[in-house]
């Protein structure tokens, strides 16, 4: 069959991925803009195409499947696939989100940096006995995870063996044992009993602006705010007053508003000044880019195009 | 009874200790270096000290209880006390601990900070989907943990939670499943196996410099050593030159081999020029000072003192 990988991101999965394979296959690459009419003939003959975009500025295609390298298919517009396409998406990112997710929630309790820069000059400040340096413990604070999906289980697992109590909301009934449980109606509920608040959710109508004014009042001032999910899940401008006017302690942001696109390279993660905030840990939806993401991934694509192969259902199919 | 806190250490245990106790007893406090006649007085009055150094140096006790405020008693000569005079450590540290060493092994995989600047300047390095920003995972890392006590354990419930392999040395047999068990004979052995080791051990003349050049030699080139026991269970000139000879990747201490002290309030925590070094992470013995900690052993004592007015035995007894 023919492969073709598209764009910049399906790119990064491309090295070393025919090993993964049952069956020989013929691999293409064409970029993200596809203009010549090389690109257009290889896109249009492709069996199976990895990417993340597909709506009607692109050429029609007559594909068997449309295989995403990523969780999110916002930019996929399913209905204009052909009606024999079957689509697909991947995880194996939520082992990399938690670890971002721990990192950044330690990062508020233990002061390493600061303290390697103080004992390089001989300054004890943090020594235990001295009451200057003592600090707080994670393991004491209470973490509300909106989200019982891949991420929100793997955050969960980790945030349990570091002893905190652990709330989970959810649109279905949860199936696992946690300290208390919310339905996504009862979100400012959970809100309210929590010292950390992590959106886990994708983007849907359903999910758009669903963290809003209502939620962040709902949560205590010293409450942390965390998105790994989709930015819009947070509605844009109540997140931004929220921690302008102190109304919750802080936020951890690594999904946006707006990302780099072919008409603006560098953009501002939002249309307001978030960098201009204090009470923000903001990075560029890095939190589940790692090898082991693109390994886990690779397998899962393979392990599709291998069961079309041998005529079996795919797997994560999203039609 | 008479209850003496004695030292800047274990007066940051005084304030609502009184709270915890069954019984009314008397409380006081002496400095470090007791010297005046009242303060001898008082301190010989005790029918308990709270304190973490008991030496020829200071005035004769006729206690009943010589009860630390801290896991290590190196510092306490147990022959010096009266023969029918309990001694007792605590822990309660082991959670504050297991934060630290998690925080610091997972900054070494998420570059939070220095994402955190470039987005405020709209720089996307590490944004997922390009290739540049790729990073690895602390999860698909193999850990060796030196001593199965309260702090191991801790430790290694949290690394297994993260998904990676734990291996576990120890003097005696361990009674908890990992991916592998060691003794403390058979420590290169553990060493050559794993991408970060960490000792957990306490200083005893069998511990001391029990990590040498040999267990470093042992290690991955890339290897992570962490020290979290007490400074001198590693060769304080081994660990320096496998850090300066590159023979390990990197080192992060917590426990030295030189303190702040009467004589010297501002030490630096080597006679060796660790500061000089770019592959250590080092901080002043912070890793179990928590408020968490402060709180557990509190309790603990309070447990002891309230056991011993009962008539009944004390808990983590040392003599």
């Amino acid at each position: 069959m023919n492969i073709v990988f598209h764009g910049a991101n399906a790119q990064t999965f491309m090295p070393r991925f025919e090993i993964l394979l049952e069956q020989d296959h013929q691999i293409s690459f064409v970029p993200d803009q596809i203009e010549s009419s090389e690109h257009i003939a290889t896109y249009q003959a492709a069996d199976i195409v990895i990417g993340i975009r597909y709506d009607a500025g692109l050429p029609k295609l007559s594909a068997q499947l449309y295989q995403l390298p990523s969780a999110g298919y916002d930019k996929v517009d399913l209905n204009m696939l052909p009606a024999n396409c079957a689509a697909a998406n991947v995880f194996g990112h939520e082992k990399a989100i938690a670890e971002y997710v721990m990192m950044a929630l330690l990062s508020r309790h233990v002061p390493l940096f600061e303290a390697d820069q103080q004992l390089r000059e001989r300054n004890w400040y943090y020594w235990a006995g001295k009451p200057t340096g003592l600090r707080t413990e994670l393991g004491s604070e209470t973490i509300g995870i909106i989200g019982h999906g891949h991420i929100g289980k793997e955050i969960a697992k980790r945030a349990q063996a570091f002893g905190m109590r652990v709330m989970m909301a959810n649109r279905s009934p949860v199936d696992v044992q946690y300290d208390k449980t919310f339905g996504l109606t009862d979100l400012a509920k959970m809100a309210s009993e929590v010292d950390i608040l992590v959106n886990c959710l994708p983007l849907a109508p359903a999910t758009e602006s669903l963290i809003n004014a209502k939620i962040f009042s709902a949560m205590k001032a010293s409450g942390v705010f965390v998105n790994v999910g989709r930015g819009a899940v947070a509605d844009e401008q109540d997140l931004f007053i929220a921690l302008q006017n102190k109304h919750i302690g802080a936020a951890i942001i690594d999904t946006w508003y707006r990302y780099p696109s072919p008409d603006n390279a560098i953009p501002n993660p939002s249309v307001l000044p978030f960098a201009e905030l204090d009470n923000v840990l903001m990075t560029p939806h890095m939190s589940g880019w790692t090898e082991g993401t693109i390994a886990r991934r690779q397998q899962q694509m393979a392990d599709n195009i291998n069961r079309l192969a041998r005529g079996e259902a795919i797997l994560n199919s999203l039609k």
